[in-house]
C-alpha cells in the first residue's frame, strides 16, 4: 500500500483517440466543443487532435481547423499526435497553443510493427532515430520512450517483459545517440491483452531494470480488464495515465469492430479518488463531458459511471 | 499473493438477473435455451429463475415452465431465487431438479430495506427468523447470511465495515434461534459502490470478526469498478462469486435506466484464468454463450469481452 501514488496525472485522449474511429463525420464545431468542455473538469493534459495522413484517418482531416477554433485554457497542456516529420510541420504551425515534446514510439511485437506502420522493427528503430534528431535539431524536447502492444498482440500473442526490456533499451540507445533525455517510459495496452498479474510483474522486471524511471501506462478496456490493471498498477506506484472520456475510441486491430476503447477516464478517476488519490479533476463535470461525448458520436459509449452518476452526487442526496 | 485462491466457484445469474429486467417479452424457449447453454460451459452453479411475484416481477411469470422445461445436465446446481414461503412452496415443487437451500438475506441499509422490501430492518430480522425456521422444519439447510447494499446505498451513502458486521450479527443471531447451520456470507455490492481500497478494509474487517468463514461476493459494475473489485477480493482469498453472462441484469434503483448490471461472468473468468486461478469453465463456450445471451435480448451487453474475444483464441492463431 505504501506505494500508492498521492496524485495521479490523467492524460486526456477522448478527442484523439476518438474522433479517429468513429464512423462519423462529426463536425468540427462538436470536436472543439468536446475539447473545451474537457479543459474545465480540471484536466491538464488533453491530446486534442491527430496530425496524419487524412487519407489513413479521415475523421482528423480537420485537424488544422480544430485547433485554430478552439479556446486555450491557460495552465493546460494540449498536444497532438504526429508519425513524422511531416507531422511534426503541422504540429509545429500552432507551437504557441499546442505543447509540443517528441516521443520515440516503438511496438515490443514485431508482427504489429509489420501490419501497423508496414516496417520491420529495425527499420522502425532507424525511423525514430531520424524522428528524434529531427526534434532535437528543432530545439524540441524528446522526452519519452513509447512501447505498444507492450502486454500482447492480436498478431503476435503475448509479449514477455524481457521483450519491452529490449525495445526500450533499443528507444534508449535512439536517445542517447539523438541527444534526447528520457524522462519517462510510456506502455502502451493497444490490444487489449494486460490482465493484473502480469501487469505487476511488467512493471516490476521494467523497474528493476531502470529503478528511477517514470512509468505511464496506457490502457485499452477491449476485454474489460482495464480498470483492475489500473488498480494493480497504482498499487505499484504508477502515477501517470493515458485515458478517453466516456470510453472514446476503439480497437481498429484484428476485426474487433464492436470492441471497446480506452480506459475510461472517469471511471479511473473514480478509482482513483475511492483510493484516495488526488486527480484534481472534478468528477461531476467530467461525467457530464462524458455524457456530451455520447450525444456527439450519436450511440452509447462504454462507460458505465456515465450511465449510473458518481457516488458523491448519491452521497450528497443521501445526506439530505 | 499467497492469499490468491487456487480455484473460484462462479454462481451464474444471468437467467435469473437477466430477464427480470429486460423490458422484453423474452419467450420461455429462449430462457431454457440459455440456460441449458450455460450448463456446456463448465459452470456447476445456474441460478435459473426467480419465484417471485409475477405482478412484481412480470419476466418471471412464467418460471414454473422453464424448470419445467430445461433439461438438466448432471452435476450443476440449479438453483431458483425466492423471498417467502409462497416461493418456498413453488420452488419446492421441482426439489428433484433445483437445490434448494436457505439464506437469511438482510441489508446493512435501513434506507434500502425501506425501499426494497417496505419493512424495517427489525421487521426484515423477524420475517427472516420465520423463513429460516420454516426452511429448517422442512429439512432444507440454511446455510447462507446475505448481506445487501453492503458497500453503499443510492438512498443511505456509504456504508461501513461496522454497519455490515452488525448486519451480520444480526444474521448469525437468527441462525443460531432457528437452528441453520452458516457456512458462508455473501456481500452485495447491490448499487456498484465497492472500491478497491474500501473492498479491501470491508474484507479485513468481517474476516477479523470471524476468521473461518467463507465469504461469496455479489458484485455488481454499476460504476465500471466491478473488476478492480474482483481483483482485490481475490488478492484476499475470496473464492466465490455471482457473476452473469455478458454482464445480464442491470440495477432497477434509484433512477439509473441505462446502468450497467453484474460483474460479467466471462470478464470474471479472464480475470482468473490470467492469474494463474482455475474455474473449471471453458472462456470461449462462455464467449459464446455471452453472445447468445445478446441475440436474445435483442441490444448491446456490457460485456466487453464478449466483442472482442478471449486471449486464447488470440493466441491460438498467432501460434500458426
Amino acid at each position: 500500500m505504501s506505494d500508492l501514488p498521492k496524485h495521479v496525472d490523467i492524460h486526456e485522449e477522448g478527442p484523439r483517440e476518438g474522433f479517429q474511429i468513429e464512423p462519423g463525420p462529426i463536425s468540427t464545431a462538436d470536436k472543439v466543443k468536446l475539447i473545451e468542455a474537457l479543459a474545465e473538469t480540471g484536466l491538464h493534459h488533453i491530446q486534442a487532435c491527430s496530425f496524419v495522413n487524412p487519407r489513413l484517418v479521415p475523421g482528423w482531416a480537420d485537424a488544422e481547423a480544430v485547433v485554430e477554433s478552439f479556446t486555450a485554457k491557460p495552465g493546460i497542456h494540449y498536444t497532438g499526435l504526429y508519425f513524422n516529420g511531416n507531422g511534426l510541420d503541422r504540429a509545429q504551425k500552432y507551437q504557441d497553443k499546442l505543447t509540443l515534446t517528441g516521443s520515440i514510439s516503438l511496438t515490443a511485437s514485431e508482427g504489429f510493427t509489420k501490419k501497423n506502420l508496414n516496417r520491420t522493427h529495425a527499420e522502425n528503430v532507424e525511423a525514430m532515430k531520424r524522428q528524434s534528431a529531427l526534434h532535437v535539431a528543432r530545439g524540441i524536447p524528446v522526452n519519452r520512450v513509447g512501447v505498444m502492444a507492450a502486454f500482447g498482440c492480436n498478431y503476435q500473442g503475448d509479449i514477455s517483459p524481457a521483450q519491452v526490456i529490449s525495445t526500450l533499451e533499443d528507444g534508449m540507445r535512439i536517445a542517447e545517440e539523438t541527444g534526447a533525455e528520457i524522462t519517462y517510459f510510456s506502455l502502451a495496452d493497444t490490444m487489449g491483452w494486460a490482465a493484473p498479474h502480469r501487469m505487476e510483474r511488467m512493471l516490476g522486471e521494467v523497474r528493476s531494470r531502470w529503478p528511477e524511471m517514470k512509468i505511464s501506462l496506457h490502457l485499452h478496456d477491449t476485454r474489460g480488464l482495464a480498470v483492475a490493471n489500473a488498480h494493480a498498477a497504482l498499487k505499484m506506484g504508477v502515477a501517470q495515465f493515458d485515458s478517453t472520456v466516456g470510453g472514446l475510441g476503439g480497437c481498429p486491430f484484428a476485426g474487433q469492430p464492436k470492441a471497446a476503447g480506452n480506459i475510461c477516464t472517469e471511471e479511473l478517476v473514480l478509482l482513483c479518488e475511492e483510493m484516495g488519490i488526488e486527480t484534481g479533476v472534478d468528477l461531476d463535470a467530467l461525467i457530464e463531458v462524458g455524457r456530451m461525448a455520447e450525444d456527439i458520436v450519436g450511440h452509447q459509449l462504454p462507460s458505465e459511471l456515465i450511465h449510473a452518476g458518481s457516488l458523491d452526487a448519491f452521497r450528497r442526496k443521501a445526506a439530505h
